[in-house]
């Protein structure tokens, strides 16, 4: 499956983005007044295939929930319970990700590709990740999306500790990978005309940390941040963590699913699977903060192609996130200072992605308002 | 009008600021993580006088269209009448901000507070600016908001050439300011939870520019753009007006309403009213680019208090406004590269306001969700 949806990934379309470019140029606002809306404009057109692209609407947020063995090593303050405690905030419909999907008329789908604990709740689907209800994808924005859901796609309770053995065998790296695919054709089937990346899992700014490395290159420091915000020592020993790990294992970035198995966790895996999934798909898929964006990499060595299904949300505070980007190509729309995950970054960046869309369906031509040129 | 306006802005509520923060630090998220968006919901706390602060909606977006007597300078490639052909576009629905409108369920009401040419359209209500009708402000955020509409408050068909002689006189700036308040007001009492600037008027940045040297004392040269985009050799001509104009009124940023005569646009001279109005009533008021933040410094200048209902929306292209930002104190939410006006840079930010006062209202605390704390 992993290798028939990269082999669905091409890429973008030319003539759809000069049909896009035409287009901008003749409507009814300076030449290029529109900043990095038009750019992003032309990409979404030369991913659709088409002038203009699909307004990027309903939107699906995919939250991956997976623990992780390197907790053990004290990298966080938070207790590892969390995860499962913050699934059911999640559902309940109390997180900032819920406020923001509210206002954004965005669904909620919680999957549980790797939480520690079996969770008290009843999954929307008990046998299979890719079996969306139609109301997984909301209506057009603005009317109320269906509630949270959960659904059960546990690959291994928790990842091992990678400062001692690989945290995924190769096999279960890559069924969290297929996991990710089978959600974006599930939320894309059911009308999602976007999605959106989230993740929940305490301890994973560590596995992303050491994937941003892994991929890019960089030191171990320059790729890791505070995280939820911890303290001075605990920051010195999580960069040493990650140093350790990579030391250990020595991942090969020709190797994605190596690396993957080596340093990832089961949500950064998923992640990366459900980038592939909307690639394929020709759907765009909205970047979080630094899980996603470590998740991005993955994707981007698996099918270089995905990268033009991707639209980076915001510049997470993480210092990781920045080193993916750029190795990406890519510029965030928005810098708020968020470091919460979640998607709640990329919902705050969707109105500008529907905006950058929405022009090219929407606004009049010079010759049809009957304007004046310069 | 205006000293009474003036009168009635106060200092922020340190009582409903400090809930605001102690709400903020028991919500389940880790602290701070929300960035830029928890000191915006403090300060909007602040303003408001209650915590949490209403959320901010319905949107009114105010259109202020002037024309230029300086536009003889040649500071523009765009022939004037392109002030009134994009009211014609506004009224009609095909501009950007109509776009962005729609999609942020926002209302937008044009005013002419100082096109040149008789409008060929009709105007709402042709009596007077505060008669706003209640369908003004539409309803909550994703509902269809009413249609466009005008409303007919020129002061006069256009400014004197600055270069020349005053661009008004004293009594046109203070009925210009008038008229921003009391469009404030009109769109406060119809229900309006937070207005944004909007602005339309070829040649506007260079008494936008004026403006911002006037009121920062910074050098001309510091303080003008490219604008829609011009050519080096109108750009330096460009400077060269703004530093005459300077040069032959001396300006007193001690007496904004004399600045406002003297180098200023009675857009600017509105849009500075507005921002008094809304601030009088304790409403936010989200500010869009270069002409709406040299209006904004106008407004600080008459009522420093008035800063705390400002928002800074957007970091416009234009080197006045990133100096106009600093001066105030204030950090744009986005930055897009935006050089357009109308108010699109403050729509794109609206929905990270909402967001941010949205947090207080629907997110658990660790208690209520049962989440364990570090």
């Amino acid at each position: 499956m992993l290798e028939t949806t990269i082999a669905e990934i091409g890429p973008p379309d030319p003539v759809a983005m000069t049909a896009a470019r035409d287009l901008q140029a003749r409507l009814t606002k300076p030449a290029g007044s529109l900043g990095v809306l038009e750019e992003l404009s032309v990409r979404l057109a030369g991913l659709a295939g088409v002038c203009p692209p699909p307004l990027p609407e309903p939107a699906a947020v995919a939250i991956f929930a997976g623990d992780h063995g390197v907790h053990a090593q004290r990298v966080t303050p938070w207790p590892q319970e969390v995860t499962a405690q913050m699934i059911g905030n999640f559902l309940a419909g109390g997180a900032v990700v819920n406020a923001f999907a509210r206002q954004a008329g965005a669904s909620v789908t919680v999957v549980d590709v790797g939480v520690a604990a079996p969770l008290p709740f009843p999954p929307a689907d008990a046998t299979s990740a890719d079996a969306a209800p139609a109301d997984a994808a909301s209506g057009p924005t603005g009317t109320a999306p269906a509630p949270p859901r959960l659904l059960d796609a546990n690959v291994r309770r928790g990842t091992r500790d990678m400062t001692v053995t690989a945290a995924l065998t190769r096999d279960e790296a890559r069924a969290a990978v297929e996991t990710g695919i089978r959600v974006a054709g599930g939320l894309i089937d059911a009308g999602a005309g976007v999605l959106l990346t989230g993740d929940m899992g305490i301890a994973n700014t560590t596995p992303a940390a050491a994937l941003v490395a892994a991929f890019t290159g960089v030191d171990p420091e320059a790729a890791t941040g505070r995280g939820t915000g911890v303290d001075d020592e605990t920051y010195r020993r999580k960069v040493g963590v990650v140093r350790t790990a990579l030391q250990r294992h020595r991942p090969d970035p020709a190797d994605p699913l190596g690396v993957l198995a080596a340093v990832g966790g089961l949500e950064h895996a998923a992640l990366a699977g459900l980038i592939l999934g909307a690639a394929a798909r020709r759907v765009p898929v909205l970047l979080d903060g630094v899980i996603a964006v470590s998740a991005a990499l993955a994707a981007a060595a698996l099918a270089p192609d995905a990268v033009g299904a991707m639209v980076a949300g915001h510049r997470s505070v993480e210092p990781g996130a920045t080193v993916a980007l750029r190795h990406l190509g890519l510029d965030p729309l928005v810098d708020l200072g968020l470091r919460l995950g979640e998607g709640a970054g990329a919902l705050l960046a969707l109105p500008v992605v529907t905006g950058a869309v929405r022009v090219l369906h929407e606004v009049a031509t010079f010759d049809a308002a009957g304007v004046s040129e310069k």
